[in-house]
């Protein structure tokens, strides 16, 4: 078993610090994404979509997308638990991890996609889209403020998956400028020292 | 409990259909999405970003995020199973879920965003983003027709919740002129005639 990795991409930090908290240590394979060998065929034949990390099984099946490798070591180890104990908790950690991906993550990475040189010629870019989710990024990480006013962690009283997920996403921020403040996010800030003081949060 | 609603929209479908392939039946309450009811205050207290469908369970907590909730029954009454079994399979799933939501329906419910009348003043709208958008859908609706030439379902042998996912995805496809072709996707046009025959496709 191995992880196809990228150190300096968001993605598959989220699975590196999952394995970190589960106490999980796997054989990490470096793809170059600078070189962009996830867009060519033998990376391809790996994962058409060409999206890193992706987990080779011992039986040489491949699990590619974050949250599916996630979801794998944690039927597998399922201790400690980071995507909810029962029913009810599965249902809500994953209704805020998606928030934390698609309201907050997401915006942040097509910000990126669609203005950076690292992506020109690569994929279409839109400028304008770009502007469309730098604001909705904004907006979100106002409403993420208040949310954090009322309970330590983002899926409630727990550390979960839904925290790395913003934790990584968050981070990511910093490449397109888009960061929470410390005087305007008081309760991001307050989040944010503490999901990074953690020791997983340096996988 | 209950589940929040818009019958025409194409994320309840999602859970409607789960939950008909599981023997669920639990009430329905309609939103009124035309007239924007989602996105004013009584139903932001239920949900802050506005989307449907919503689980309310009976200690008056709710659920939102289509999969989340999928996620919940899944946990609650797992048979018949929809989201993998063992381990590798619940990675397996995921990851052909995710491709088939965030590949192909998400690329098709953007260009529906960023064009249609709709949406006009609802939220900011991108047409330069809807283009790049169709593209990538058809280029995707290609990969899938490949994909589908050597198994029957979207995960591979059994019919799981990425094939609704995809089902509901391509069915939307039509408002705005994507469709999968009988010529040039044959392989689609048999798994979705295939799916498409099930009693729970009318949920």
């Amino acid at each position: 078993m191995k992880l196809y990795d990228a150190s300096r991409a968001p993605s598959p930090r989220v699975v590196r610090v999952f394995l970190a908290e589960k106490g999980i240590d796997i054989p990490l394979e470096q793809v170059d994404i600078v070189n962009a060998d996830n867009r060519k065929p033998p990376f391809l034949k790996i994962n058409p979509m060409g999206t890193i990390p992706v987990l080779e099984l011992d039986d040489g099946r491949h699990i590619a997308e974050t949250i599916a490798i996630c979801r794998y070591f944690e039927a597998q180890q399922p201790d400690p638990p980071l995507m909810g104990r029962d029913a009810r908790e599965q249902g809500l950690v994953e209704m805020w991890r998606r928030r934390m991906e698609l309201e907050v993550a997401m915006p942040i990475a097509q910000v990126f996609r669609n203005t950076s040189d690292f992506f020109k010629g690569r994929i279409p870019q839109s400028p304008e889209w770009a502007e469309i989710c730098h604001g909705h990024a904004t907006k979100r990480l106002e409403w993420l403020d208040n949310v954090l006013a009322g309970q330590p962690y983002i899926a409630g009283e727990h550390y979960t998956i839904a925290d790395i997920q913003a934790m990584v996403g968050i981070d990511f921020g910093r490449v397109v400028d888009i960061r929470p403040d410390a005087d305007a996010h008081p309760n991001i800030k307050r989040w944010h020292d503490s999901v990074s003081s953690r020791p997983s949060a340096k996988a």
